[in-house]
């Protein structure tokens, strides 16, 4: 199977293309970049150096699609939003890893992304690409909505007790941490490595568009609007990422019984792992892997359950998952290519 | 004026020393440690080259009260515990930077330290040293509990807001990240850089001891028994703390409203700055100072207020504060010594 | 294919134990680790969990021998010179990342290392594990010294012009920048973050046991005594080497010469890869892989030529080459479970 | 005594302003930044907030000029070679922290910087302002060139053996470790957080302005033409700097003579600290201050000095030592303003 890669030249298009090449079923036949078209990626990438892989091509929707199975937009939202439209008309099935397509409702991107989208009539028409809640939906689908990393950490934390609606609806306080590679490769001052490092950042506090993504999913959990406190952090760190999530409990339940309840719930799913009461996950754990490793402790005194929740953003936040989701599309087992221990240190 | 300072060897007594070497009214006239008694601090500490300083000193109490006007002790809590009531009985002041003599409550002491306080007797004489809180009693104290770092930096983003009881109690949830050099300098995997750069750890979920330090206060505020959910994260760099804070409102009140309310308290106080609407403090804006900058932003959607607090752990919360609680117990300026810029970037 | 490890809790087992779960004809049948035995690896390390290994177990010589067909020594260097002994009578071979076994002449040991050899007289048989300088040596060999991070990046950056004898003898100098993981899992103040982090040490300067690795090697390339000055230094990253060497040429060349020299002798050696004039390597560019990267710059005001050569010092400096020494020691393609694409950012 | 600082929204201004403002006998009077006239300094860098300082102003000079006794420029070289000539016929003394008047040929500087000098015919009025060289002429010069960061390191590690004229002429070897704020404020991928963490950059190799300044002023030194190789390296770090020097002897002399050579050569110049044999120092131990630490070593089997010299790049590499040449220009002690104990850890 051949696809291609729009946006090749960033950290998400970076980390596609390291994983699909370990992946067995899959050749990367087109990496699109106009900064470099013409290029070779190693010319630009001194690390894929001898690395067999295409040069860069322009962004020419017809040619890209030419022979071509399966198109990864790892593209600013913008960019997917305009050119998915062209691709989904040629029949091209299409991963998006950008926000372009993962909110259905276009008066709620309007009002986060602060612009109509470009194609609010297809918004609908994607299916919402986290893997451990809609597999099949995923098989089916042509435009899938990656999820955006905070949104992926914050999920597979809530998945299990928003089923069991033993949460206090409304009581969600989500605290971010995240490495600076989530900002992508574009320059700034938020990205200067002299006032990054010994430093921490809150950024879009109360503003970030993860938060209609959060609240979009839980609320068709539980079938009721929900909302969510969400605050985002930029910590000195290259990748990684931990969510630290507040929830009311309706009544008090043990921290094994809450453990037990999220060991059952993903029992099936390989990339999500349930850490051992009075243990805690961190990024470095999960670093170079699809993994999402989560700790659950109960806090009797409030009644709150305390979960910590950690991906690395650039794999199961992004290039990861989106393999994964390529897997369910394509039929391949869902852990091809993804079969990974973790970097340590 | 002479002062004694115990721990002289770690990071805490090594930032009193920094700032007691620029205070025009202090002399340093011992410095303790048990370790290194007997060696130059320049022969340990190349830093403190060509700075004149006593020699390491053992810690003989009779000796290192005499001739002192004031020991600092920059020691683990037992080590506070165990030798404050003989300075205290030999009518030596001391300021004590470690949790020995904070809590009141010799039977919450046991809860959370997991023993009893040696010196229970005397935890009620102790006053707990928040300068912006307790200016008058800290005047008259011969024993000053020095606040914890966390604590430090949560109660002053959390005061105003406690006097105006605008606050729906129970409902504060606390998201602290500090750097390292919080852990002192004692050496374990949990602070071996390899461990700890590119990584964020979660650590003594629900547990940590600043949690009845931080409720003490706020109880005796709101005069309610009120329960903070607290949970602290170990961020890869070596001095800094940011505590993000969640209150729920009784009613909705405006950003410019909150801010007004935060100014107002903080007229008086040169060392607690309160941001601008739409913009957050950071560590690096006020490291290397005793600083405690603040930001606010109230999400109308979820009624809640996110307060985003940040101190230097070394100065506003350890040494810093214990030398401003030095000048209003000797009745030096507040700020004598600790007119410092930001060391910036 | 079963292998054992010895040192399974320190940073170049684990590293190990990440490879050999990739590769195809390899199983991992014994770790070793006193402190851990009995335990299971994700007890100890959470990265692990739900990945399928042996508990931790003794180390028990003929135990650990049984079923096995190599054990690696992932230990201190008196550790391998103990047991290596040991293991070698029982015919099983070895492939050592320490120090033990890399010097041939048992007084140049006792020089550096400060005590005797244990082993000495195994010394001369073990054969030194510098895959590109000694493979038909390696395909034999029951003993095998992976060389030491630094010898590999200075040595494979100096092969190519020492074969041609177109430098001065003795003007090499060679300033190595190293990660902390290099120095191991132990804990001491050397690695405690607070003190790493923002800063650069220079250590063991001019008594490193590098100089005697290195000096070994060059000397009976030219068939002549050959003295390098060698410094070390600690950088706050986790992993990642870089040497920087500077050596006089007899007479001038171009740096496209050198460079054309250097692609020749590594023509047939896909881990070592030549960047092209004006472009030089950097660590990231090889993190998590086993390739060395070297950049050449040469300097007509000065007669000399400056090498970068990078490598990730847990990889090509430990368990990558040593996995590659057993692919040619096993008769499996060189490359076998090493086909990896740098981890980048 | 008041002052300008022209570039005061970078880093190198921003430390001046730290500085200055600890300085019992300045004033900052105006700080130009095109890019934020008319904005409160706070508004830009918020650590600034409560600190009392000026508006930044246009670059007018004859605005700038008047009511002032000193202009600091803190701008890149072309700005100073631009504006220097105009301020300098104005009659206000300058003292220039870029390169734009470090170099007193011409044709040198157009080699090095690839551009003729917009003021050739004042690069022989400028004294070169290495203090702990040139103190006499300091004193009476209207145009001070500040010397680079890397050339203050080398130089003040250099000095007192090229005095005695003991070494190899035409041996020296500098390798250069930097922090990032000496890259600037200005963005780019090389500055940019996920490229530098983790990671080393050897940068501008054989090619760096800052060789032929300081081989200008070792020739004056030896009074014949001195080359060196000169390599720099970006390290993750935001402030500090070392560097290694590797110098050949003409004969032997012992770890103890050389040190004593350096104590004596630099016995009332208290910014300048000689470690003592064994220990060496880091730039952690300068951070925040004016010193320069210097650690030395003698390898008796090659006959070479390992120097290491460590600066906090912002400091005595450029805002620090523009303060202790401002001193000695104007007849304040040396020291004034500039007595600080290290920021550690």
């Amino acid at each position: 199977m051949k696809v291609g890669i729009l946006g090749g030249s960033g950290y998400g298009g970076l980390e596609l293309i390291r994983l699909l090449l370990m992946h067995p079923y899959v050749e990367i036949e087109k990496v699109v970049s106009p900064s470099y078209a013409g290029q070779e990626l190693s010319s630009v990438f001194p690390h894929l150096n001898q690395v067999e892989l295409p040069s860069f091509v322009e962004l020419d929707a017809l040619e890209v699609a030419e022979g071509v199975d399966l198109i990864f937009f790892a593209t600013p939202a913008d960019v997917s939003a305009t050119y998915i439209p062209t691709f989904h008309g040629l029949g091209v099935p299409c991963i998006d890893l950008s926000g372009g397509f993962r909110l259905r409702d276009g008066a709620v991107f309007e009002e986060w992304y602060n612009h109509a989208s470009p194609s609010s009539e297809l918004l609908r028409e994607a299916v919402y690409g986290l893997t451990e809640l809609n597999p099949e939906q995923i098989e089916h689908a042509n435009i899938i909505a990656n999820p955006g990393c905070y949104p992926t950490a914050t999920l597979l934390g809530l998945l299990p007790i928003m089923k069991e609606k033993w949460l206090s609806r409304n009581s969600i306080i989500i605290d971010g941490k995240s490495g600076v590679s989530g900002a992508g490769r574009k320059v700034g001052l938020g990205t200067h490595f002299a006032e990054v490092n010994e430093n921490i950042s809150a950024y879009k506090v109360n503003e970030h568009q993860h938060i209609p993504e959060i609240e979009q999913v839980l609320s068709e959990l539980v079938k009721k609007e929900t909302r969510v406190s969400f605050t985002t952090h930029l910590i000195p760190l290259t990748r990684g990422m931990m969510c630290t999530l507040y929830v009311g409990m309706k009544e008090s339940h043990s921290t094994a019984e809450i453990i037990a309840l999220y060991e059952a719930y993903y029992e099936n799913h390989p990339f999500v792992r349930i850490f051992s009461e009075g243990t805690f996950p961190t990024p470095k754990g999960v670093a170079g892997t699809n993994y999402c490793d989560i700790g659950l402790s109960v806090d009797h005194r409030t009644k709150r359950i305390t979960i910590v929740s950690c991906i690395d953003n650039l794999m199961k936040g992004a290039a990861g998952q989106a393999v994964q989701n390529m897997n369910v599309r394509f039929g391949f087992p869902e852990k091809t290519g993804l079969v990974l221990t973790p970097v340590f240190p």
